[in-house]
């Protein structure tokens, strides 16, 4: 009974980090879809989203039982209660990338990112997937520092949002109705990639030492 | 040793019904802040976010300690897990107050809301008012019933999103590039409100009857 109930509780590690590959292809795929208007690309993100759905379902509702039906302590205890968090983090960054793929289909054949805005979604693009994909190594590797050192990166996502909005409002600067919703959209939805990922690294740090970080120095997502 | 316990757990459940209190006025507050542009009520949203943050942080670590010290069982568990979930999701409501009130501090002594879209955000924010509060009163009252029907209120505010979308970008609409900015974020901010209200409501379903609303009917938040 105990080793069945071990072999549960490393099961749903190896789901999380399952779940967060499946997030990284979402968002390399959504940012493709968006950078390069490939409709095809947009379309299956918005159709593998239903996997990730029924992933954090199922997911919820066995944590949820494994707490319910066991009595989880100490570490066991961490892991089950920081699953619950992580795979809710994982699926809205999965409904992000839908929302970013659904901003990209709206505008096929078109592109729903200015040619001016080009560099700035790339580079936003990349931070998105470097921090999920550091996100999930921490899963994998149960690495307290690597999640440590995601917080860093966050900070550039607010550099280069702040600066897509002065671009946006810079004197003679002339883009549509349409491309001032889509900038602004697009940027909090990438912004908001890298506040899930340092979510998820707040549970992995809390999953190996027992302290949740917080303070100044961590971004509270 | 148990009375303390239960007694702590009565007192979790309170100071969720006082942290979802917090989160009204702020939703109530920010939107004045927004609607009749009163820098006053925008700085002291801003301000007294701080109180969400710190109410956010304690209970989060009270919870996790009485996790990791008594062995929870059955409704006790349910609590507890369910708490964090809550506090965080209100946290998250506080915070989208801030940046309703940070847009409102930005535009004055102007308004962030052009004209033609008062009655809009000003419906949003009765909406978004209204679902908080019956969040909260499920929770004053542990009443399941009044959580399911939370969920009806949520569609209205996806219809006044989408109509927003499309009063913008009427042909002959002539929006600046800030007031589509700010338009386009203000909506998507009064709809997170709703959505983290019904994911509150969902945990409430989930204390009092152990099981975790979800499916079509369910918006999952």
């Amino acid at each position: 009974m105990r080793t069945s109930y071990h072999e549960e509780l490393d099961s749903i590690l190896d789901r999380l980090v399952t779940m967060a590959e499946l997030v990284e292809v979402a968002i390399k795929e959504g940012s493709a879809s968006l950078l390069d208007a490939d409709l095809t690309r947009a379309e299956t993100v918005i159709t593998n989203d239903g996997e990730l759905d029924a992933m954090h379902e199922e997911m919820e509702y066995k944590c949820l039982s494994l707490l319910a039906l066991q009595a989880p302590v100490a570490g066991e205890l961490r892991i089950i209660v920081s699953a619950i968090r992580v795979v809710f983090e994982l699926a809205r960054m999965g409904d992000l990338a839908v929302h970013v793929a659904k901003i990209a289909r709206l505008r096929y054949p078109g592109s729903a990112v200015p040619a001016s805005f080009e560099d700035s979604f790339r580079e936003m693009s990349e931070i998105s997937i470097e921090i999920v994909g550091r996100a999930r190594a921490a899963l994998q590797n149960r690495d307290a520092e690597e999640a440590l050192r995601l917080a860093e990166i966050d900070e550039r996502m607010d550099v280069l949002r702040h600066a897509q909005f002065t671009q946006l409002l810079a004197p003679g600067a002339e883009y549509s109705t349409e491309q001032a919703i889509d900038v602004a959209l697009l940027g909090r939805y990438f912004e908001r990639f890298a506040d899930h990922a340092v979510a998820v690294a707040r549970r992995v740090i809390y999953i190996m030492t027992g302290e949740v970080p917080e303070g100044e120095d961590w971004p509270n997502a």
